[in-house]
């Protein structure tokens, strides 16, 4: 099993290949505990992953390194086994699903390695690694049942302990397990009183779920906004990893990863993926037992497709009670958009976009719906604007 | 005139009050030139205006502390002073425009300091605080146009002479000319080899024209994205410091930085304002004689406001050809919106949005247009489809 010996060889040999990224002290996330972040979206490629295929490759013998290796991703670990091979030297091959978005594809292409497209799905692409593995030799890097991945994704913790050996708990997003695996065992094994919890998507608790079952469980179908940790299916040394090391697994949905996002973006001017967010989310929804804590976040990743980012922010303003709909039900006459203008506008709402229509089927022939989209401060603030419109005797739906 | 030596107080003096912001090597930016980021959006308040509010604050006599402080901003400077004087545990107050972003008016309070909402315009809040400064004693902290102020922006320059020494030319965007002002000072000081650029918007060039000029000119209108630099007259110390100081002053558009903000999200993972992305985007699209020079960029602040970043992806988008909108005329029959699909698919653009609509008045009666939003690769990628979807025969409007 994995030792902290190989995790500290680990950190040795990633020296040439890392990016160092110093823990950043980050009092606005939380009044209730000391939060700090470990920033590896700031890591090169956006992600830790570079760290687990980084060493795994730098292990391979002259023989296997001559072949080259083989990934299937679309994501963080594509980018990761590319950088890695290349600055070792050699050959990489990376097996995408052709529905992967082409700004990973062009990323992957751009840290050196070869792309090959695979119509279907990421099994599909999956399968086909496997087919060219064989075919051709390429030693198969996966992206978190490895226990060189695991000692490389581990140095996190070491480096933790490093900059800030009184740290109360560490917590880590989950897909796989590699990461998590790492870092607890690097930090159970130098301070075994430091907690380490994991976070899960409500929507991929597959880690979650087959702790509590007591053995690997595999989900038919996953679906969250962080697509970095939408696993099906724990390894089985990272379920076993876990299962020694790990204090404690919590879920988060969509809705408090893309707050959790946001309050990166505002307080932080930070960019995380929705993996990398997930930690940070767990913190401030209260998901974990950390009142007065010193708490350090992993924020794993920060390559987020920018489409989705800017519906994750609308989400997180959505959420956070600082952007409100509502749509009202108006006498079609004049007079009403200045009423509810007045009444928006003395209570402080700014409002951002209206759409004024005529009442279709179902409704009274001389009514409108007035849907007005306005910024607001916070949750009672939307309470205090719905309730001086309906005192005002106007009709919400 | 400014010395070396105030700046070298003002950097004594602030490390109570700042945070370190490193500098950080973009490779990822500029394949013409050694781009590095002098990342104050890390800084706390989120921007370098909290240096020289702190060092002015601090060097106010005990009578004037006693008074407290007032300014007029609806952004960084804002909190930078609201942070500075309740470090210095002194009263501030902030004039407002009434119409100013909730999110900004919480941030201030947020630092300590009490806000008064003005009715009107920003010069409406100004006059109010100089009002209000008259009958209360309190003491004014203009935003650029003050020794000390300027001083301790210069801090800045000290340190990255301090971490890259061998830098050949540093990058600054101009507002009123208070950071330019003092960093040009620290550093020709230090080194008059090293150049240094300012940069200002195509929308608010009052410093740019100032010095073509020849004198102070005050415009009119100004109008961008980067609000932290949309300054209608520089102020007199300001504009002799860069007269004495500055090698030269480009200008930028709004696109420009707006593509500029998006690479930093894509490959810093880094929030920037518009003036803070300015100077980036000035070496992104050749503006200036760096080609092989070892460049530092500083990122001046990261206060964007959320909606405006929604809408500043996407024109960064736009910019760099990463998303095309089409419009197609086609005759409305079957088999018309498969013939376009198969185009766009065979040459690989990801369709994100479609859009179908009889033609209006003044168009063909059997005639429709599709509108078309896809995902592209760069502007090439953009007129391979384009040619693609002529030469089948389609008529692009």
């Amino acid at each position: 099993m994995l030792t902290l010996d190989k995790i500290y060889h680990a950190s040795y040999v990633l020296k040439d290949v890392i990016r160092p990224t110093n823990i950043i002290k980050a009092p606005a996330i939380s009044d209730d505990c000391e939060v700090y972040l470990k920033p590896e979206n700031l890591q090169i490629t956006g992600s830790f992953k570079v760290r687990g295929s980084g060493y795994k490759i730098s292990q391979l013998t002259d023989e296997e390194k001559k072949h080259g290796v083989i990934a299937c991703s679309a994501g963080n670990h594509a980018q990761g086994v590319a950088l890695a091979a290349t600055k070792y030297g050699i050959k990489s091959l990376i097996c995408l699903p052709d529905g992967a978005p082409i700004s990973k594809v062009e990323a992957t292409k751009g840290y050196g390695a070869e792309v090959c497209m695979v119509p279907g799905v990421y099994d599909d692409a999956y399968n086909e690694a496997l087919r060219l593995r064989d075919e051709h030799n390429y030693t198969f890097i996966h992206p978190f049942d490895d226990e060189n991945v695991i000692a490389g994704q581990g140095t996190i913790g070491l480096e933790i302990m490093d900059e800030l050996s009184d740290v109360d708990a560490v917590v880590a997003a989950i897909g796989g397990g590699g990461l998590i695996s790492g870092v607890a065992c690097a930090i159970k094994n130098l301070n075994p009183n430091i907690k380490v919890y994991g976070v899960q998507a409500e929507g991929a608790p597959s880690m979650y779920r087959s702790i509590k079952e007591g053995k690997p469980v595999c989900l038919n179908k996953v679906s969250t906004v962080a697509d970095g940790i939408q696993v099906k299916e724990p390894g089985t040394l990272t379920y076993d990893l876990v299962k020694k090391y790990v204090d404690d697994i919590v879920t988060v949905n969509d809705d408090e990863i893309s707050a959790a996002i946001l309050k990166l973006i505002e307080t932080q001017k930070m960019i995380s993926e929705g993996a990398g967010a997930a930690p940070l989310a767990a913190v401030m929804f209260n998901k974990l037992p950390v009142k007065g804590k010193k708490v350090v976040c992993i924020v794993s990743g920060g390559n987020i497709d920018v489409t989705i980012l800017s519906r994750v922010i609308k989400r997180g303003l959505l959420i956070s009670g600082r952007q409100q709909t509502v749509c009202i039900e108006l006498q079609d006459k004049p007079g009403q958009l200045l009423k509810v203008s007045e009444i928006i506008a003395n209570k402080g709402g700014n409002v951002i976009s209206i759409h004024h229509e005529r009442a279709s089927e179902g409704t009274d022939i001389n009514g409108c719906y007035l849907r007005i989209v306005m910024e607001t401060r916070n949750y009672d603030h939307v309470k205090e604007i719905t309730d001086a419109l309906t005192n005002a005797g106007l009709k919400l739906v």
